[in-house]
This record gives C-alpha cells, structure tokens and sequence, in this order.
C-alpha cells in the first residue's frame, strides 16, 4: 500500500515506519521538516497542500499530536485551546480533508491518559478522549476505515516520562506500531486499540 | 447549599432546577438571557464576569452546551471549532475559572454520543469524549469533585430527536436532573454518570 505518514520524526513515527517498511508497503513521511512531504497539521491550508501533492493514497497513519503539560492550576484558556489545535482539530482535519483522496483507512493518535489521568495531563486526557470519541463517529459516516491506537508510555521513553508514568508498565514502541499495522491491514473501523 | 445552574432554560436546565428545588437547595440560574445571571459560557470574560457576580458557591452544575449537527461530509473546520467552543473549552472554562470560588463540586454535561454514535452527531461524540475525559483529569487535580452526567435521549426530547435516535431507549429528563443531585450531594470524584 501506499502510505502517508504523518509525524514521521518522532519516536512512534519512526517505529510505524520500520514495521511499515518491513511490511514492504510504500511510505510518503510528512511533517514539519525532514520528511518526504512538509505539513504543519494545525493549519488546515497545510493539510490541503499535502493532500494536493500526495493525490491518492492507501492510507493515512498519524502520529503527530503535540499538547501542553501543565498543572491545572497554572493552566489558562490559550493552553487549553493550543492543545486541542495541537492533537484534536488537526487530526480531525487529516480526516475530514482526506476523505476525498484516502482509498483505506485513517489511524489517529490518542493516548492512555483518555483513560488513567496523570497530574499536568488534563489537557492530554481531554485530546485523548475527544480523538477516541470522533474515531467512533467517523467510522459510521465515512466510506473509509478510521481506528486510533493509544498506548501507554514507551519503554523508549521512560528515561524522558519515568518519572511522571511511576509504576505504569511501558511497552516497547513497536507494540504501538504494531497496532498500527493492523488498524492499517485489517478489517476493523471505529476501534480503539489500546496498547498497554 | 447555594448552587449555580448553568444553561437553566433548556430541558435539562429546568429538570435539574426541580430536582435541587426539591432538595431546599437555593439556586442560582445563569444562562444566555431569562436568568438571574446573564453568561455566556463562549466566552471565557462573560465566565469571569459570572463569577465575580457570584461570589462563593457551593456547586456549579452545567447543562450548557451546544454543538453542530451535520453529515462528515458536509462539515467544515469551523462547525468543529464552533462545537468545541460550544460545549468542551465552554465547560472546562467554568471549571478552570470557578477553582478559586466554587467551594463543593463541578458537574458538566455530556451525552451517549461519547459512546454511542450516530450520523451527524461527529462533533457531539468529539466534544462529549473531551469532557468525559477532562473530568476524570480534573478530579484528580482540584480539590473539588468534577463529574459529568451523560444521558441518553429524553422521553420529553423525543418529539424533536425521535427521528434521530430510533430504538434508543429515552429516559426521562427527571433521570439525568437525580444524576446531577447525586453528582452534587454525594461524595465521589472523576465519574461520568451514565444515564441511559
């Protein structure tokens, strides 16, 4: 399949696409800089850009989602607003804007904190919930099929996160991955596939 | 114990001041217009002002929130934005703002879309999964409770929404108002009543 991989960079980004690759599927990466197409995807207007020059694909896998970190006392409204631009409006823009060229299927980002809070994570948990909610609305409208994989900390990123996931069991990031690879090849849609 | 209900003129809104009043609970409606507090919850300064009306309360129970429904296809980035605005950034903004003031607990609204979807309600089911999310987030910050009430249909409602929710089972409005009693007068924290 030909596939377009959005937030190539990061430490899952780079995991879905070594398990992608040794799938023998075609991988167009996009993301702010250093990939193989540019896309800012809190700008709607970027989004339509990369769907102009990509034309049509197989599917569409995000990792991309950024969301502020703070206690909720010392949050204010812009944070709350940054976050939901930064992981759920543009990952609902991917869809929306893809469902004239995409063949297959979405699979977005969410995360455990949709589940089990952390202090700081509120603005995470909200994104979170609100991206495993739309996966199962969309599902039921769209010809496509749309998942989304939350997992829990990466055992790769317990050196950066540790401390804050205490006692959570991580999972190594290609289980992440590998969730990816079945929302991608399989059947299901309107699934959330937690992982960890 | 002196409560703010928030959006005090819809089906909801009116339930829930039954209930309370029953309880010999003193209650202060705020809405749009029509109440004995103007707000609105749009915007984060008609919220400040609110507040400051206010003074100490002992509860905040919202029952406002509005979202746009439309076919996938047919919605554009702003009806998401407007939807966000409506019913998720609207709700945290009481929460966030009413932390220095509000002295027992904070009670949100959702809906069944958050789990069970329907066409045209995408922008439902992405702003209920954020609150329902955000509460269990919160709950473990504050030290007030935070709780959301999310009811099915209404039976009062199913003249308007029938249609809509065919083989849903309604419940009537008095259902979710106790969900909001209990939310307000017992003891737990982070729960999504469910009503329906």
């Amino acid at each position: 399949m030909r596939i377009v991989l959005v937030g190539a960079t990061g430490t899952l980004g780079r995991g879905i696409h070594e398990v992608l690759r040794e799938r023998g599927h075609e991988i167009v990466t996009a993301s702010r800089k250093g990939s193989d197409v540019p896309v800012d995807i809190t700008d709607p207007a970027s989004i339509r850009a990369m769907y102009e020059q990509l034309g049509e694909v197989d599917a569409v896998a995000s990792a991309a989602g950024s969301v502020p970190w703070l206690p909720l006392d010392r949050l204010d409204h812009q944070d709350v607003l940054d976050g939901i631009t930064g992981k759920v409006t543009s990952q609902v823009e991917l869809v929306r804007q893809g469902a004239a060229t995409v063949r297959g299927s979405f699979t977005l980002i969410s995360g455990v904190l949709a589940r089990d809070p952390l202090r700081t994570g509120a603005v995470a948990s909200l994104a979170n919930g609100a991206i495993e909610a739309f996966v199962r609305a969309a599902a039921i409208e769209l010809p496509q099929r749309v998942n989304a994989v939350s997992p829990t900390v990466f055992t790769e990123s317990m050196d950066a996160y540790g401390e804050l996931f205490a006692g959570f069991e991580p999972v190594p990031v290609r289980q992440a991955a590998n969730a990816y690879l079945r929302s991608i090849e399989g059947h299901q849609t309107g699934q959330v596939y937690e992982v960890g």
